[in-house]
Parts: structure tokens; sequence; C-alpha cells
């Protein structure tokens, strides 16, 4: 494997994590900053594993957070994890959270209609409503929706980012579309500043995303705009069900926020690569490895957050006592905890049209972030 | 000169301009379309030359002009004698006329900041209101400030632009704005039929132009957007005023629509190529050329409507009895009288926050145009 060929291996531990931050110029969490994030297995545990400009972000009274989704289909676990993650950030540190919906580049980098990407949009919506964010500190941007405040805002970076940068970051483009997001990301990342005024703001992105950050960052760095460098929170790879087995039929089989038990206990139970033996009898002999077992991973990562009850589970998996059905139950069994409470909340949603405007911009911050970028005429 | 190398050379006979249609693959207007436009200098003296679809527009009950400006500068002579004209078409046929205003672009391509581009807006507004459209009829629409509907149909169009198309075209964008106009051009170039659905749309545009128009009509042609081809009228190159002595220090001086009388005279004084001989005995003797002479070219374009009085300029000016001066001042006359006319209904207008809600889209309007390319979900 090359270094430009990061993939999500994570699971095989085929990636080199220290090299990539050594590539992108990042920098490994420091045990301090361990620390003072608000206590979340994501970090604890280390998928969060780097950042640029952490200690900046911990320190600040003013904070924001980005964090976005394409809407390109239903959203999986590993969205709501990052989601639920940054509501913990909002509830400990009172983090504003802006989630942009970038409908526009899923259009232009997908094979879907329009009509498809506003059904995903509908049902992302749906997800994130349920996530129980605080409407006062939350902001949901829809690219196309909101493109009052956010083309202006393109526009503007739209003449800071050099053909040649976007050849370097993303390569060729397709179409017109796709040469023109990465303003439109810039606009996203820079957006909290915008309209609240100068402060820190993170983005926890998987990283192999973060030369898109860096993109924005030398935006900001212009000092044109009235802004600093948003940081970033860089994330290894979190494996798929199917694990590193890339040519099985299990690729590209995930959890989605709307499967109910039965789906995802049989998902589980049939995709799930572990990291158990070939025999009940050489895995009593032998034991698992847990680092390759997705339903360990996936505990590890976010849904068994007791440290005792996850080291109690390695052990007894590593010896063999543990077998990997067994495991697999008591990952499902988290799971479906986890979407039980998940999907109770969306539920009870109203409809999207009646929930979302409270966490849609109101017309004094879209007027500033405008304004802020000399478009406000 | 090289077939790629169409540049404003126009007064010099330089341009094939029978050459450049079958490049393009237009065809030259035919008496009878000729006849069939409400009468007009620019059409009857053959400024505008060529076209496509123009049959079409002239049969149909319904008609879209599209004609837009990038503010760059001060609007000059040339920009105001299309808008005139477009009002003509207005007055005698009813038809819409739809006046983009891409400050997107101008940011992008020039060297100028949003603030400036912000105030050649300001300005290129209070002109396009003084023309005296019907706001019935009439619809500014300004990039960033209409971004509700253009960037949702630039999203779209955005997706059917192929980055080769832009190449081939525009060629290499300097950064991702200018590499995504095309889009936006589309999204204008299509929008009076989004609003309106299907009908027949004329969109005026200098000769070199036309390969821009080209691209939208390709993505017009495709049949998921309720819209037809929009038709073009060419026009050739109106000379500037120092005609063709591109090195001469009176390259680049025009006529500003805020000019005053005096400055009009001047300008044209000093920087007006003739057509003239090097002195008044040789003038009398040889005559003077009207094919080259900048202050004739501008009376038959636009000025000097009158048939009769415009062979009579000719005749004198050939035969060496109307001199270049003379015929400067026949020019700065009709100019001056023009402008006045013009910067009178300026003077008159209230502020262009008053004056211009009723030239922009209505909800419903932005509505149906978002709607009829998928993106009003």
């Amino acid at each position: 494997m090359t270094d430009d060929d990061v993939t999500p291996y994570a699971v095989a531990g085929d990636v080199d994590y220290e090299k990539l931050l050594a590539r992108f110029g990042a920098d490994e969490l420091t045990d301090d900053q361990r620390r003072r994030f608000p206590d979340h297995p994501l970090v604890r545990r280390g998928l969060f594993y780097a950042g640029r400009g952490v200690s900046d972000f911990l320190d600040a009274e003013e904070q924001s957070i980005v964090t976005g989704i394409g809407p390109s289909g239903p959203m999986h676990l590993g969205h709501a994890m990052v989601f639920y993650f940054a509501k913990r950030l909002q509830d400990e540190l009172g983090a504003r959270v802006y989630v942009p919906l970038s409908d526009d580049e899923k259009y232009w980098f997908k094979d879907q209609t329009a009509a498809e990407t506003g059904e995903y949009l509908r049902e992302n919506l749906r997800d994130l409503l349920a996530v129980g964010f605080d409407p006062e500190l939350t902001r949901f941007v829809v690219d196309t929706r909101d493109a009052d405040v956010v083309y202006p805002l393109a526009t503007a970076f739209g003449k800071e980012v050099t053909h040649s940068t976007l050849e370097n970051v993303y390569g060729t483009p397709e179409n017109v579309g796709q040469a023109f997001y990465p303003a439109v990301q810039t606009a996203h990342l820079l957006l909290p500043q915008l309209v609240h005024g100068e402060h820190e703001t993170l983005v926890p992105i998987a990283v192999d995303q973060d030369p898109h950050v860096r993109v924005s960052r030398d935006v900001a760095a212009k000092a044109r705009y009235p802004v600093g460098k948003p940081g970033a929170l860089l994330m290894q790879f979190l494996p798929s069900l199917g694990g590193p087995g890339k040519m099985s039929s299990s690729e590209g089989v995930s959890i989605r926020l709307t499967d109910d038990a039965d789906t995802v206990r049989e998902k589980i139970r049939k995709h799930a690569f572990t990291g158990g033996q070939s025999s009940v009898e050489e895995h009593r002999e032998q034991g698992g490895d847990p680092e390759v077992d997705v339903p360990f991973q996936y505990l590890s990562a976010f849904f068994e957050s007791d440290d005792d009850e996850l080291a109690r589970i390695e052990a007894e998996y590593r010896a063999g006592d543990l077998l990997s059905g067994e495991l697999k139950e008591i990952a499902a069994d988290r799971i479906v905890e986890f979407l039980d409470g998940h999907q109770s909340r969306r539920d009870a949603l109203g409809p999207v049209e009646d929930e979302l405007p409270k966490f849609r911009l109101t017309e004094a911050e879209r007027e500033r972030a405008v304004d802020a970028v000399g478009f406000g005429y």
C-alpha cells in the first residue's frame, strides 16, 4: 500500500496512521488533550487520534464544531457516532454545532438525481433532528436551500482556490460542479466564524479528508477574512461491517439508522468480520483477535463506554472463553439499544418542515455572514 | 489574424464574419428575418447580422430576451445600445427581458474586490433602471443576491458541463469560481423558461461569445429539463472610440453613460478614430472613408436612425464636403442627446433599493424555477 492509497483498511492494521500525520503535518493528540475533552470513547480509545489546533480549541471560551453530511443515502452508524460525539461536546462545553448538508456535492459526485438527493436529504435531516441537538446552539445548513448565504460565501472563496490547488488536492474534476466544491466546503468550515465573529472551530473528520480542511485553512489565513484557521480532529477509519474483506459479498454492508433490531442482528450475524478461529475447538484453544474483530471495534469505538466491561470482553475473547458468535450478540445488543433510543426520538418528531426552522440560520445570522465576506451589498 | 484571434477590429474590416459563422455553425440573418424584427438600426444596418433559432423566436407568441452585464465598471454606450434594443423588442413584441448581473463572474475574472464589485453593480443597476423597461415583463437577477434561485439552477447545470467542455470553450480556469461560471451562465440563459415554461428565448450577444451560448444550448437539449434551446442573435464588434489603433493612447477610451456633454465632446474630438485624410485640403479632394470612421459607425449602428439623414452624411463625407471634425460634432450631438434622455431618467429615479424590488423575481417565480430543475425539495 502506498501513501496515496489510504482506504478503509484500519481493522487489518494496514494504515500507518503516524506516517499519515507526518505527511499531512498534523499532530497526534497528547494525553493532556485527550483528558481535556469531555469523556467519550471516540477520544478515550483513540479513534480520534490526531489534529490541528486542538489545544486552541480546548482553551477557547467560544467554540464551534463543524461536522457535515452529504446526502447520498441513508445515514449509517459511522455518521451517527460523530454526530452524537458532537452533541456530547455541545452538552459539556456549550459548543455550537454547525452541520452543513452538501446536497450540491452529492449531486455532482454521485450518480443520483435531484429527486433522490432530496429524499436522502429529508431522511438525513430526520436523523440529525433525532440526535437532540440544542436548537439555540445548532445550525443545519443545506447548500441549495440556504444558497442565499452559502453561495455568496462560496463566491468569495471561489476566487481564492486556484485551479492547480484543486487538481493537486482533489484531482481532475469530471464536471464544473465538482471543480467548484472546494469553495463551498470552505464556506462550510468558515461559516461559524463569519456568523459569530472569529473564534475557535474544530472539524472532526476522517484523516484522509485532512487535505480538504487544509484548503480552507489556507483561505482562512488570508488577512482579508475575519476568521482564524479552523482546527481539525482527525479520525482513524472505522471498519465497515465486512471488515478488510473488500472482495467479499459483505463489502459495503453497513448498519443504517433505520434498521430494526432483527435487521441489525441479521447483518451482524451474517456479515460482521470477526477475529475468531475457524472452528469452536480452535477458538477455545487459541482465542480470538479483538484487533481485527469488527463487533469488538464497534464496541470499543462507541457502543460500550464502560472500560471495565470492555476489558472483560476483550480478555474473554482473547482467552477463547467468548466465541465470535457471542461477541456478535453483545455488539448487536448495544447497537440495538442505541438505535432504539435514536429511533424513538426520530419517531416522536413532527414533519421535518415543522422541526427544521429552529435549526436554520436566522436572517441576522445570514446577513452577518454575507457582510463578513463583502457581498452584503 | 487567425480564426482564434477574434478581437474588436471590426472597423478595419479584419474580421471575416462569414467565416466565423461557418466555424460556429450559425446562420446569417435573412432579409425576411431582418424585416420581421421591430425596426431598429442595429438590425436594419447589420450590426446584428446572424443568429440561431431566430425565425422560431420571431414566430413565437411567447418570447423572452436574455441580455446581461457583468459589473466590472461603469456602463458604456455599447452596453446601453443592446439594452435599449431589448427594450424596443419589449415595447414592440411584448417580449420579456431578463437581465442577469454576474457579480460572481466579474469578481472571479477581474482584479476587483467585493466592495468594488458592489459599487459597479449599484451603478449598473441605476443605468438599467433608467432604460425604462416594463417591470411586469422585466427581471434583473443578481447572482449573489438572487442566489436562492441562481445557485440551485447552477447546481443542476454544474453536473452537465464537463470539465473538458470547460477547457475547450473557456480555456483553463485560474480559480474554481471561473471553472463554475459556465453553470451559472447556463442558469441565466435558461431561467426565463424555467420560470415561465418552455418558450422561445433569444440571447443578443457579440459573435465571439457564441460558443458560450452553445454550452447552454447543449444543456437545454437534455431531455430532463423542461426547456428548449435558447436562440442567439449575433453581433459584429462595435469599434471602441479609438478604433483599430490598439496601441494608441486612445485604446480603451469609451463613452460612459455618466459622461456629461462636455466630456463626450472632448472624448470624441480627442480620441475618435476617423476615416478622414491627413489635411483639410486632401480631405476636400479625396473625401473620407465612413467604413473605418468611428463617429460614422456609431451613428450608423444606433444614434442616427433616419436612413436618409445617414445617407446624406455618408455621401457628404465620401465627397469630402463633410470634414472629420464636422462628422465628429454630428455624432457628438446625437450621443449627447441620447445621454441627456438617459441621464434625466436616471436622475429621476429614487434609491436603487426602492426602485429595484418590482424588477426582482417574485417568490412564486423563484419556486417555479427551482422546482423545474428538481431542487425544490
